[in-house]
């Protein structure tokens, strides 16, 4: 691992350091600004679907978040940076106001990156202000200022996929970094564990911070299943390709067969065919295939047939949290700085449970028994997207090791491909 | 109750007997004529979405059910009467082979009505060859023809309610049956039910027939609820719609608001105003709203949003089955034919869980632990939709009492709005 | 030709008989119903995309036409046959009011082909004591009479245009006529025709009936031209098929070759490859392609791109005036029953001028110098069109002979291939 | 008017000098950089609509224009600056090869303004060497350097209508420069200018540069007509506005009322209402609408809607040839650096014939009589599109004086508004 990789990951130590903090604070907003030290103005701007935003619109999104539910809400007579950013950088907020429109986001050339970040360190003096006296500060502005610090980590790892999704239009293939020093190994076997039966409290109880999606903790009753031991690979993707997967309806849901065949799906996002090989677009550029790395960028639907042609199925939540709460946290987070998933390690148990890439979970994205959305504004901040998407879990390449734990659900629409999202499978014992 | 309605359930009597026979085939596939003879050939062919089909082609292809996985399988040279038909009936059989496209099935103007009651009749002729022979018939064939008895009497409803749909495009508002004398009774007080936690037993158990998406019978541990006495009534749903329902975004999932003002939704399905009257196009035409029926043809979304209104919530499915199967199966089905939901009693207990309209749950359509499709072609008839669709349950006044039980799941999208689908409410307990 | 082509013919005559009488009036109204009397009533319900409509609406639409602005003006208490008739069979008139939407068409199952049959019979007889008394008839009311069987006989045409359409994505091809006897010869040389330049008055001069787009009569300079002596056969459009017609941008218009891509056009509408044989759809079900036909069914996309493949062009609108106006209305019309175009015979001078297939000329339809639109409703007939349609000349073999004239201009967009349209060639000459 | 002003006037002096040579070269080419003197990269990365393109990609695509046609075709093996560009810049010559899909122009954050700065000066200096020895030119090589020219003139237009309509989404309102200092006068009064009959010489005859869609000139026989002596102000379009011209159905052509119905138009593009107050948004910011000052950014569709409202019509573009073929071409150009339109002055005769808006014809763009594209690659230039657009003459404020004459076609499809288009006047005399 490099030396500059080694320095970073120190400063990243205070990302990591629990509670609201000045220190903190300055880490999680720092390793924002970090992912965009090599981004030129004109890569900020530019938006290449609906569900991606700007880099640009991140970064002041981002403070607009701070700056509307802590400053404003905490600050006598804060004159806010620009009235008109309450709207234009509002995301789905509807009770803060109206919303630029979503789609569009890629039109606002003004302010200019160097406007946004000017918009940020104002922000940061009246937030670090406000952190200086942290006995001044209620409860309940520290839980915003939480919920900020865990927003700001969420839209990392959105720009970062966000870019890679716009970086991919360009013929001349970008590379946001240069090609890392990737730890490689030889594919391990799959083999399968084995859990069984029983009632399982289900959901977040500790004293630390998360969110209200995964509360209320509350019994389920599991039946007996086996886990696979490690993510699928590329290699174990690239078999199914090559039987014909992508050409025969039976191992498809009936919608995703109608999206395929619309979309004309053959592979997984940026993937490639250059004469017999295969190549991924990455953000460090194209490069070939790596047969040992697990396959990324698959949708649910793909996850769901692929699962379905080996005979197998995805876990649900409840029976990955089951399995992933006696795993640590470690793994291949975007604090290695590698932008990209890594080939599992041998060994007895479970791996790569955390970073990689997101496992989707055959679990619609529901409320749990008894939940209760926030209170104010950040009701909105989970709840009303308790429809039509799928749970995945673990983090991935490009979440933040502090940012993620057993109980975390991440949900996106079960087309979704542009997250850093693969395959975990399972399997029901008659 | 008029006399010839009272012939008319006669008659249903051998529908509702069990097992596979001559009489019980007799029986329902002369419903499914019965339902159309006041029919002109031209009411037939129109389709008036993709999602609901001519009543023709439902005429039609649930007699290419029966040809297609009974007789074709099980009469040797077996001459299909048309084989053009078996792609133009398949409805969505990959394994079948290829299939008309859905969108465009109002095209089809040839065969004819009389040509396709003419396919029905060399279909029967063949099956009741069969069924005069029911010791040669193998268990395997038996279970055939129950889905596929099964499988008519959910055309039966489909085609009420697509021709619903069909007709309340017609300025004319066709009426499909005079006005029925329906009972009347004032509204009875809403009040709830407790039910405590536990584990149960979800799914069905039983000798009898059941869809494979009933099974395996699970294990299901549920928190304490409590369930509404009845069904939601138009007033209750009025008062919601005057209240702002319809503009207030906090009361809306993320994409249900979005559908709503892009659909313009103002009120549910069939509901339109003149002057300060709020009337509903029915299978009798165009009436006056009557306040103390069931709510009905809401979308789920509406359903949701009405809950949030209310400070309650939907059922899940589990909660639903628990309490469903302590009450018999009596209602207002298709065969009191008043093909329209009727206010509740008065009593104790719970009312209304069978017939007047399908009960939305909060659960996503998914596959119950250990489910397995069944093996063959009927793999694709419940399994490759159990994505992006909610559960249903009870059934409606268009439903045939003997078809529906309380482990019966039905499943719709959470923006369809044609069936007769309406809200039962649930409260969490702390 | 058959004895009942022969009858038939004979009732023809009173057709073409001129002036507004009852005779003619019976004449035209009973050859629409003659159109449908092998129409099953599932035939005249669907409507296969917006721009047709269905046979049941072409009926009622007809009728309605000399209901509203005829009988409504002119007979005093006229209580119309259904008011709601007003907006459903309103087909663009703004002026007369609002007009159902005009995609749902096919969605109108009510009334009933024998309900608008005694719409129709209830029109006839109020028509028929009006042209009892001629002397009592206004020169205005006889104009409008006169645009009403101008109105219908355009509607025959688009009755079977449409119906060909609809039978089109029916896999049993229904076939509306048996395959008639249609006149055959060996392909004739295309020679040229030169016309010297000069001042030339275009636009209709006569006494006879004309349309408002027609007029004002004016002067207009033509540059010398070579004119084709008949229409491109089914032989040369094939060739340029083989010649990779289809796959050459550089042959196409801009908007053409996007739109060609995007609906994947590799043939004329109705053409379609069986093995190596090409077959063609027609109003006598599916047919083996006739190599000396007339090519029907390109769009205006087509001709212009044929045109260039073989270094010519098609001609202006006045172009072909001038040389139609030197040859008779002859030629293969719906009177002959054939409902296809036919080869062209030898001879001097040019030929196929009128009937067989429109002729797509280069010109946009725009309004002639001078042009006045009709005062009051009828303003809408003609001139609101004048934009982003181009011109077609001569009639077709579905329409009737004594409908067209030299004069005539006929309009569809660029891209409509669902009438019999067809190419003549045209050269500059330097 | 400004020193900084005045020296840019200065500068363009070079620009209209005519012929082929290094001072003209530059001039043109500089004034392309002068236009984005002021601009952040991040502006010139954003595309508003798939017909409008990026600033960053006029940049690169008009020095693409000299490379694939001049330098690649006369230096001898000429490298070329990235091959990646050909497709990437290409914008829809077929003939050169594939085009980077039109629509995601705004996709491409690379190469950066920096870069493509360095693409320009490096096609710069190669075009410069060839300029050295003009002896060494040949004659075909000289002309296509003047297409090159030209084509970066109309370029240089477009940078400033895309740039208009982008900032336009931008709630901020960007101005593109400090408001200018127009020239202001009270609105004079419209006259009508009377042209009797007569056959003319229609389209470009002389020695100087014209495109081949101006050719050949040919003979036109003209009706009498006449002709207003003035553009159409604000605040006679305001008067049609006022008048429900946008709720009136009868005034407006069939297509035009279903799109304004869908885009739900009210008023021109960029004017939007404050209170009782119209603003229309400028290249210099948000401004109070100016009455006397001609209406722009229309479509044909309101111009026409516009022209029937008051009993008149648009010209055609040979009438307004006639005309235009006796002023001299003077007026508000982009020279003038107002990018805005300025009220007519007093007087006799016919005013803002040139510049200030384009002026839509009532004249489909088609090709004169004889017309023969280019041969080789820029056979695509001009011919592939004539068809479904109008014709517009005169240039406007953001049109290089240098470039426009009486006999220069625009052209763009009748719903287009971005451009500064507006109307002229025309009658027919019986």
């Amino acid at each position: 691992m490099s030396a500059s990789r080694h320095v970073i990951n120190e400063s990243r130590s205070d990302v990591t350091a629990s509670g609201v903090n000045k220190a903190r604070y300055l880490a999680v907003r720092g390793f924002t600004a970090g992912l965009c030290k090599d981004l030129h103005p004109e890569d900020t701007v530019a938006q290449s679907m609906p569900d991606a935003s700007p880099v640009k619109w991140h970064l002041a999104h981002t403070s607009w978040f701070f700056e509307t539910f802590i400053l404003e809400k905490s600050i006598q007579n804060y004159s806010c940076y620009n009235s008109e950013y309450r709207e234009l950088f509002n995301s789905y907020y509807n009770s803060v106001g109206a919303q630029y429109l979503r789609p569009n986001r890629g039109l606002i050339t003004r302010p200019t990156l160097t406007e946004v970040n000017n918009y940020r360190t104002h922000v940061d003096q009246h937030m670090l202000e406000l952190l200086d006296k942290p006995e001044a500060l209620s409860a309940e502005l520290l839980h915003l200022i939480e919920v900020g610090l865990q927003h700001e980590q969420q839209h990392q790892e959105l720009m970062l996929t966000d870019l890679k999704h716009l970086f991919s239009f360009n013929p001349l293939y970008p590379a946001y970094q240069e090609s890392p020093d990737l730890p490689t190994s030889d594919t391990v076997p799959l083999e399968w564990r084995f859990v069984d039966s029983g009632l399982h409290i289900i959901g977040y109880q500790g004293e630390g911070y998360a969110f209200d999606n995964e509360t209320p903790s509350h019994k389920y009753y599991l039946q007996p299943f086996k886990f696979a031991s490690r993510l699928i690979t590329n290699a174990e993707y690239l078999a199914f390709i090559e039987d014909g997967g992508y050409q025969r309806p039976e191992l498809w849901l009936s919608d995703a067969w109608a999206l395929l065949k619309q979309r004309q799906w053959q592979a997984p996002l940026y993937w490639q065919k250059a004469g017999n090989e295969w190549q991924v677009f990455t953000l460090a550029g194209l490069q070939a295939l790596s047969l040992a790395e697990p396959v990324s960028h698959v949708s649910y639907y793909e996850a769901d047939a692929y699962a379905r042609w080996c005979g197998a199925r995805l876990p649900t939540e409840q029976e990955w949290e089951v399995v992933a709460r006696d795993s640590a946290v470690q793994g291949n987070f975007v604090d290695s700085e590698f932008f990209h998933p890594v080939s599992a390690l041998p060994g007895p148990g479970v791996h790569q449970m955390f970073g990689d890439v997101w496992e989707w979970t055959q679990s619609p994205y529901a409320a749990y028994p008894g939940y209760r959305p926030p209170q104010g504004e950040l009701a909105e901040y989970n709840g009303k997207f308790m429809c039509n998407q799928m749970v995945l879990r673990g983090g991935s390449c490009v979440t933040s090791q502090s940012h993620i734990r057993a109980t975390y659900r991440n949900f996106f629409f079960p087309d979704a491909r542009w997250q850093f999202s693969g395959i975990r499978l399972a399997r029901s014992v008659d």
